[in-house]
């Protein structure tokens, strides 16, 4: 490679910015798809950005001083790897070749399957909530003087995700934050609903405790000031530079144009858009370099975890051994918890209590407590975040992104199923073990005792990827001593005979259940196995599959979950994988829209108690 | 019942104030559970809205005219009960003896099982996005005078949900909006973010496009006059009410103090407190009367609906097909329709067209599109709202909310599944289906082609709850007639013969693979019976059974979609309950992460293609 050309003057910037416009025309055009006039808007930002003020060593990106570039408007990625091309990490040829192929790492949208992106965007509105988990990381656990840059579009500040991070980019006071929002006034289908009217903007940013900056996106002089200001640590606010720009800039035929948003141009017309930008260029550029430093993190010594310890028989709720568990692997600096305003009742203010310095209060703000956790990831921590599991459903489409990110991230979901009781359906996670349990390369944990559960968030520490805790509001006996293994993708027969005519399967609350159900069955003759599923994701088919056979396939299931997709999906998805061939299985769930009452009035109505369990298995039996 | 006094003078709204906020320490007490202080801090203003503003008529909840009074803040359902007790829709004894209790309507939560409730509340964010849709529907549909009056937490303030309400109220000049917030400092853990800080929430609403009305919530007269104003129709802006509270008022024990959310006062404390606030009082009242009028949809006359008709082997993109029968669908004035900003890749763009006045541009705010489409429904109207199919994800929790508020909604995904192509991960739906079927009551349909589509567009129309549709990027061959019927919960076999060996069960584009792998297995002498599952919930069990049956319980089910929750799961589910003991069932799902590519590259890749289904085929016939 050439050596790059460093101290960039505003001159080159601004053809560097051409060069960008082309190579995003170039790219698209070649691949057949792909966001060319989206890229354009914002090209003159972006080549001032790494020209002059990105701190980024480029050959290293896991340096741990260097700012993080996000793009949030992930669509706008012909740019992002013009840029690359630029910086000379990328070559022309596999920009050229490799964009939107099969087999590329040039995906339509950034994923971090590139070694300079942080996070997956292009589910518009999460990339500024997890450049706030970036600079969380940064102020508080890092304590490096790097900073978040991240390229917003217009569109998606109607997103109210946008808002949640801006609250708590005030509320943290993240000065390393910088939102940079490429107003170029159309969205896909139009105009967006604010146009031009960078005031607006403001007057939101502001009211939000971010400090402004109003430019020309296309001066390269403005922007640069902008961006001197904007990337300065010393004060106590984000800042949102709002750029006004024109979609297409630069190419007459497509310029402010509708009806151009995601299309390539056509090669002749992309002929005519390259001539007019003044044809192609091969800059190398290479901006400013990182500080030097290393994370906090990385110079604090791990303390030995010693988890808590509960006596078989003592009642303990799930949710309070999660929080005294998470306590426990306080011990290790990488730990960090979040939690959206439900602390006492998650248990995760033990940890807050013990480790102040290492929780983040998010308030009732889910997207923006999972984004956060994202980003945290990505600077190496190991997030726990908790909330009450119907809850997770506000923050789906980012389990979802946090998936395709690669990040590992940890949730606990307390108080889940009509288990909870009288507060009624609007707090029942119902649909959450099904839509977990959906998300790629996931793991789902659902424990029935303290012991459990507390070996259960020690392995999540360890584990790659989205991985789920469903905890019960209820104090239940503890089942298990301490020291039992409890690996992830295992289960635990609990009651088992030569003889077991059925099998009876929970996870959590049921499984207490199920060995009240086996206690009555007995009574009458009839030798039940039992098996504590807390491993929903994935899910000991070998288990399930011997005591299918030795029970005449002859199954009950009781989840407290609605019938589809949960605990009765896993088992028989996993048995189905097997080939077995020769099952009854009777599927207790939550199949009426329950209402107020007790816990024990609504398991029973719902026929997932002792009473529903055995008279299944009777059935079966028949 | 003794006749209600009205009328009502301030002097009596504080009296009935402080019946309020005893009667909310008395149910809770007597219920054990529930949230007096975060009712006690909005008494006296609920008191003054319903004795002197709300225009409603209590005998006739369904009176066109009336005023709509929601509760986001959810939790406070003691004080939204002992309202109706003063109003004399509740009894006392129903209050003291069903609050919270099994098998009463008084559920922990509001819900729609009583008649003055419009939607269920208590997943915080919520009931002002569900405003904004009542609120639409009366300035744009029924164009009556009633305002929508909904009462706020301070912490829900947090959610970006509330945001995306503001922005939309503003965008749409709702003035028939007012919410009120109940600004008592305190949230469930301790003081939430802006504390007392009403001028901060000012500028955040101003910002946003609301007046501002800053009162203090214990001052009656402050209250009624704010109200009056707030509720005058004349303006164009969305009115706000920032209410100085305080948690508790009233009784010195718990007043402005922490740790005192969500718990019922004990019984003796409740007694002083009920003492302290002046004792037991049945105050019956009774305020303003409804508008006469009439909503303009019961004025129209619905023309006949005549769907789009599609030649056999025509190629026709089903999402297509949706905005087309969507349009002829228009011809029933109820049918309203929105998009998040994406009309002209979902086809929504042409009912926009077709029917300007019963279209809402909801820009890129998924939440405030569904409960926009939540609350027209209130006002009786059939809405259609559609996205993305991955970016429903993003209002997981309103589409859950939804079914417990009895909502019927009808909802519409477009490119999902690797089949989208070079777009990549963030914009494929790989989980849709998982999450849709776990919500209660839903319908999940997934149409193979444009006839199929539009039929079932058209069956969607008139299903109570919430019904999906996934509808598909590319164009794919029309396979059936027009006038063909397909039931919900029906299924089409395309390809059946006496010696079937294998049954081949797709949906949408899998559907076309299926086919295609049926003749190449019928080249090699195997027949396979095929399967189109249009309706994935309900599923058509006894086609599926005795398909089952017929084919020695060889199943290959291919499906563009996670391998958890999906057509798998469905079919599995539905099998096991029908007790078929004889499957052996490959099952061919998108089981790594996709990247780029073309469609037929990565069905490939997927192992859903032609080949990929004709080669499971061959190894279940081993």
């Amino acid at each position: 490679m050439p050596t790059p050309a460093t101290d960039i003057d505003l001159a080159t910037a601004a053809e560097l910015g051409q060069q960008l416009r082309v190579d995003s025309v170039r790219s698209s055009t070649s691949a057949g798809s792909g966001h060319p006039t989206s890229s354009m808007s914002a090209a003159d930002l972006m080549a001032v950005l790494v020209s002059r003020h990105l701190r980024y060593d480029w050959d290293n990106p896991e340096h741990p001083g260097n700012d993080h570039l996000i793009f949030s408007k992930g669509h706008a990625s012909p740019l992002l790897y013009a840029i690359y091309k630029a910086v000379g990490v990328v070559s022309d040829e596999e920009l050229m070749t490799g964009y939107r192929r099969f087999g590329s790492r040039l995906e339509g949208h950034p994923t971090p399957v590139l070694p300079w992106v942080d996070v997956a965007t292009g589910s518009l509105g999460q990339g500024l909530p997890d450049g706030v988990g970036v600079a969380l990381a940064g102020k508080y656990l890092d304590e490096l003087p790097y900073r978040v840059w991240v390229l917003c579009g217009d569109s998606e500040m109607a997103e109210g995700s946008m808002w949640e991070a801006f609250d708590k980019a005030s509320h943290y006071k993240l000065a390393n934050l910088i939102a940079i929002v490429d107003v170029n006034r159309l969205g896909q289908r139009g105009p967006t609903d604010l146009g031009w009217d960078l005031e607006a903007y403001r007057r939101r940013a502001e009211a939000f405790g971010a400090r402004v900056f109003e430019v020309d996106g296309h001066d390269v002089a403005a922007i640069d000031q902008a961006m001197a200001e904007a990337g300065d640590l010393s004060g106590e606010r984000a800042s949102v530079i709002l750029a006004r720009t024109l979609k297409g800039r630069g190419a007459s035929e497509v310029e402010d144009r509708e009806n151009w948003h995601g299309k390539p141009l056509p090669p002749e017309m992309a002929e005519r858009a390259i001539t007019e930008l003044g044809g192609e260029r091969h800059l190398l550029v290479r901006g400013p370099a990182p500080a030097d430093g290393q994370p906090r993190l990385r110079a604090e010594q791990a303390a030995e975890v010693k988890l808590p310890v509960y006596d078989r028989g003592q009642k303990v709720a799930t949710r309070k051994a999660y929080g005294e568990a998470l306590v426990a692997l306080g011990a290790r600096p990488e730990v960090v918890a979040m939690d959206g305003e439900v602390s006492n009742s998650t248990f995760a203010d033990l940890f807050a209590q013990a480790h102040p310095g290492r929780f983040f209060e998010m308030y009732i703000a889910e997207q923006q407590m999972v984004a956060a956790a994202v980003g945290v990831g990505v600077r190496g921590y190991r997030p726990f975040a908790s909330t009450f599991a119907a809850f997770f459903t506000r923050a789906y489409d980012f389990i979802r992104m946090a998936a395709i990110s690669r990040a590992s991230i940890r949730l606990s979901g307390s108080h889940a199923g009509v288990e909870i009781g009288a507060d009624g359906p609007s707090q029942m996670a119902l649909e959450d073990l099904a839509m977990m349990r959906a998300v790629h390369g996931s793991t789902v944990l659902y424990p029935c005792d303290a012991t459990s559960a507390a070996a259960l968030v020690e392995a999540m520490a360890d584990l790659d990827g989205i991985s789920y805790m469903r905890t019960t509001r209820g104090a239940y006996p503890v089942l298990y001593e301490a020291g039992e293994p409890f690996p992830v993708g295992g289960s635990k027969v609990l009651r088992s005979a030569e003889d077991d005519q059925v099998t009876l399967i929970g996870a959590g609350v049921t499984l207490h259940a199920c060995l009240a159900a086996a206690d009555q069955l007995r009574d009458e003759g009839i030798n039940a196995r039992v098996i504590d599923l807390y491993s929903v994701k994935p899910v000991d088919t070998a288990t399930l599959s011997a005591a299918a056979a030795a029970t005449g396939g002859r199954l009950v299931v009781a989840e407290d979950h609605h019938p589809e997709g949960g605990i009765g999906g896993a088992v028989l998805e996993a048995l189905a994988e097997a080939g077995r061939t020769d099952l009854t299985m009777a599927h207790l769930a939550v199949r009426e829209m329950p209402g107020s009452g007790t816990s024990a009035e609504l398991l029973a109505e719902a026929g997932i108690d002792a009473d529903g369990i055995a008279a299944a298995a009777r059935r079966l039996l028949g």
